[in-house]
């Protein structure tokens, strides 16, 4: 329970900050990360009832990217709606099953977006794939507190009807996100990817290597490989 | 579906009344009945967003008793904590089945308490059994508007879970084997492979690639890149 990271991405509500970190505590989960909060929001919520001690201990980050960093899984939450998503989808009865398995060896990370608008394409390319909390379709979207408090009991329910433990360790996100930008550089470096188009490039990028869900020895394995090219490339031209 | 009644009792907070009745519209549930609310909170609540139409629909009764008249099992959600209580109490996961199971051949009323002191025990001699969210021992205590979200989804789940999931077109062998190959070349052009070591260096790249699964579009493109970093690697030598 002490590898899930839940993570909430530009949140502007105090009561959903609060809330979120309430079912935390109810449910057995400690570490809350924040991504670009709202400073005041952030301040208020630090009173929500039940939850001081979560609120207390959450981290602070800048990006998405170094909050995710030491994480081997990174699940995005979405209401779906009018996005057709890139990344594949899996219902949460399922999905809670893969976090489980995934968490009895390394950090796992849940990212929840903000009220408005969820959370954005760029946001959603750092995650290996996307939960869905199965709801009415004429009425998909819930509140992010109760998103949150169905997906940590759902996860926390059947802590003890342990399921298989994985055996393959898989590279964290800061090593593939290196991956990323690397292999980014090599591309541009090589003229494949059109300046113009640079943002798409970097997306489509980011999730179509996180769909290979490298292991651990082969991220390192791979970034050497992706340097050396890109060292080459380099020296070449100059 | 339309056979769940939600009773919620002397609700205080117009907050939890309009979360209570959106999760019922993210979930499929319309009978909302509310046992002597605050007339403030109540009529506050009516704005909650995507909730409209619920709480519109809303019915109001003086007492437990009237609201559940009509319903052939009473069921009261309680966080237990210091109260022992005397009535059976039934885990959500398990009382959901239940719930379900007389859903389909007559009305259920599903009760929730006021945020503060959850439902009196009055209020719960009304009910023929109690459900629990399994919750932290140090914190059992949840939202209402939470508490009421994960209740629904466990009801509505059933019916999600017969959706199919979208099946995977891998790569082909051939892709696979042809991006080993023009990785393995790229390889060798930027000073990554030790000729001496060549034939090990060519096996390892196999399994390597084997083991990362591509998807059949995936490879199209990994192949498309590599080629170009190739041939700009080529390029700039000569």
């Amino acid at each position: 329970m002490d590898r899930l990271n839940v993570v909430l991405v530009a949140a502007r509500n105090p009561l959903n900050i609060g809330a979120a970190a309430r079912a935390m505590s109810n449910f057995g989960f400690s570490r809350l990360r924040v991504v670009n909060p709202y400073a005041v929001a952030f301040r208020e919520a630090k009173s929500a009832v039940g939850a001081e001690k979560v609120l207390q201990d959450a981290q602070e980050f800048k990006s998405v990217a170094e909050a995710v960093a030491d994480c081997t899984l990174v699940v995005g939450t979405t209401a779906i709606g009018n996005r057709s998503p890139q990344q594949p989808v899996h219902l949460l009865p399922a999905a809670a099953g893969e976090i489980r398995r995934r968490l009895q060896t390394s950090p796992v990370a849940l990212l929840f977006g903000s009220e408005k608008w969820g959370l954005s394409n760029k946001d959603l390319s750092h995650c290996h794939w996307l939960l869905h909390i199965p709801a009415r379709k004429e009425h998909p979207s819930m509140n992010v507190g109760q998103a949150a408090a169905v997906c940590f009991y759902e996860i926390a329910r059947a802590a003890a009807e342990r399921g298989t433990r994985e055996k393959v360790r898989r590279a964290n996100a800061e090593v593939v996100e290196r991956l990323t930008m690397t292999l980014l550089e090599a591309l541009q470096e090589s003229g494949y990817i059109n300046p113009r188009s640079e943002g798409l490039a970097e997306e489509k990028l980011r999730r179509l290597l996180r769909r290979l869900n490298i292991e651990a020895p082969d991220g390192e394995v791979l970034l050497g490989m992706v340097h050396k090219i890109l060292w080459k490339l380099r020296r070449e031209k100059s």
